[in-house]
């Protein structure tokens, strides 16, 4: 499974950065290969200064060795080796019309010290973080979502649209960092759903995330927008540091344990702004997109 | 002790927005006096687009009420209650050749059930982060602190400087945040240094504050700039949001116990930059500065 997993998002990889490159038409990705000294290693391709997208990263690595301690703790396991990979990857488009977006989608094995395969999970996820709120936008990337989850079991969407909803709430805003999207964890065998069917959700997930983004990119990238427009959009990326930096479990685990810290600090946008006490004026579309942060609502 | 200390503070805030505005020339702060349900409240004063500060705040605050839960087990003690005061304060010039400034002193007592006084001490501190070494500089800051320490006790200083190093280091970039200056905590009564002799220590501190800093601001405020070196501030502003999510016990604190979000995260510069994985070119200003961050060094 491990290297199944880890040959689909190489592959994955390269779709999603030459479609990337294709849609921006100017930047290029620079790829930068690295070796963690423990065992494994990474690829990360990071894009800047594009005409679509001002800053990202889509980012794979496969690591193994021993389980660090900080991670027997947070796993509650003795010692243990391991094997870990994913794709994980974050655009900021310059244009406030186009959504930022993240995504993960991960493997991870444990092994005892007998070298028995004593656990193995899938997890992942993604959403969209826009700075003017589309309806039609928030609709089509759920439904795509809701699509892909349907294929392998009704109950999926509800269920992850909801951990997505509560994972990324940026507590001490008391607001969602977006408009969500899934949010998926531990997904481990079971009577219903074996290693493989767990594979082919993911992997359908994976290769649905193109359709859910791309055609949103399409639609906005060439809109018009004033000064303040992009003014809001960087006050609201602070919002995305704010999450990233403080809260998110991933970010805070690569900076803790010792990760590569600009593959891990690729996900921070480009150029941000923080404002003392900025309120937008009621009734206007930046209070409009506050609303729904603060409400997260069904879109499909 | 602790209405002592709060009308300190009160009057140093008046004393140091005062000279600010002045030296500034241009912004007025703007006043946020707020409450705490739970007891006590705080001035918020804000400065926003001076001609010399592009953003910066003031604070003071002056809380008590039941000790919460997760201050509880931070500070390792039963059901009690306490009262806090203190100031903050944190300085954002536009200029890259001006440092960054931020100091907080501080004032903190626990009771028993019984309303008994049963713990007090002091804490605080004051560090420079400059975009450009200028060594005067650091020397100048270096010495007025370490001036004010030796009046009360000649261990203070090279003590305190280091716990200051310490403290403001940035463990994911292996770097400190700036150079440092002083920091301490938990100073409470003793033998030689009765809670009197602590308030004189720390309000000597509070009060050379502005000999500290000012002189710096006077020099560089008016001093040619490039595009270029606007931007090494701006990325480097990145690393000081990083170490105050990140790592600021007090901003983490202040984030998960509900503190007032505005008035903590005032500390947060107004522009700000993450680009991948830059570097400055060897032998610039900018590596000089890079590293002093990461060997800090004795200045006086």
């Amino acid at each position: 499974m491990k290297d199944k997993f880890f040959t689909y998002i190489q592959n994955l990889q390269d779709t999603i950065t030459s479609k990337l490159e294709e849609v921006d038409g100017k930047a290029r990705f620079k790829e930068d290969v690295w070796k963690r000294p423990e065992g494994g290693g990474g690829r990360t391709r990071v894009i800047e200064n594009g005409n679509v997208f001002e800053k990202g990263g889509v980012n794979i690595s496969g690591v193994h060795g021993e389980l660090p301690k900080s991670m027997q703790t947070y796993f509650d396991v003795a010692d243990a080796d391991f094997f870990a990979c994913g794709l994980s990857l974050v655009l900021h488009p310059k244009n406030p019309m186009v959504p930022t977006v993240h995504a993960n989608w991960r493997y991870f094995e444990i092994y005892n010290k007998q070298g028995e395969l004593v656990d193995q999970w899938f997890g992942g996820g993604q959403d969209l973080t826009p700075y003017y709120l589309f309806e039609e936008d928030a609709v089509h990337f759920h439904s795509i979502c809701k699509k892909a989850c349907d294929k392998h079991n009704p109950e999926f969407y509800s269920k992850y649209k909801k951990r997505c909803d509560d994972y990324f709430w940026n507590t001490h805003r008391n607001e969602a960092r977006g408009i969500g999207g899934l949010f998926f964890d531990y997904c481990k065998a079971s009577e219903k759903m074996k290693m493989n069917d767990w594979y082919n959700f993911v992997s359908e997930v994976g290769d649905n995330f193109l359709s859910s983004y791309i055609p949103i990119v399409t639609k906005r990238k060439d809109a018009e927008f004033t000064k303040l427009q992009r003014e809001w959009q960087e006050i609201r990326r602070g919002r995305y540091v704010e999450f990233n930096l403080v809260h998110d479990k991933g970010t805070l685990f690569g900076l803790k344990t010792n990760g590569r810290i600009e593959s891990i600090l690729m996900s921070l946008p480009p150029h941000v702004q923080w404002r003392y006490d900025h309120q937008p004026s009621s009734g206007s579309e930046e209070a409009k997109l506050l609303e729904v942060l603060k409400h997260p609502k069904e879109w499909v």
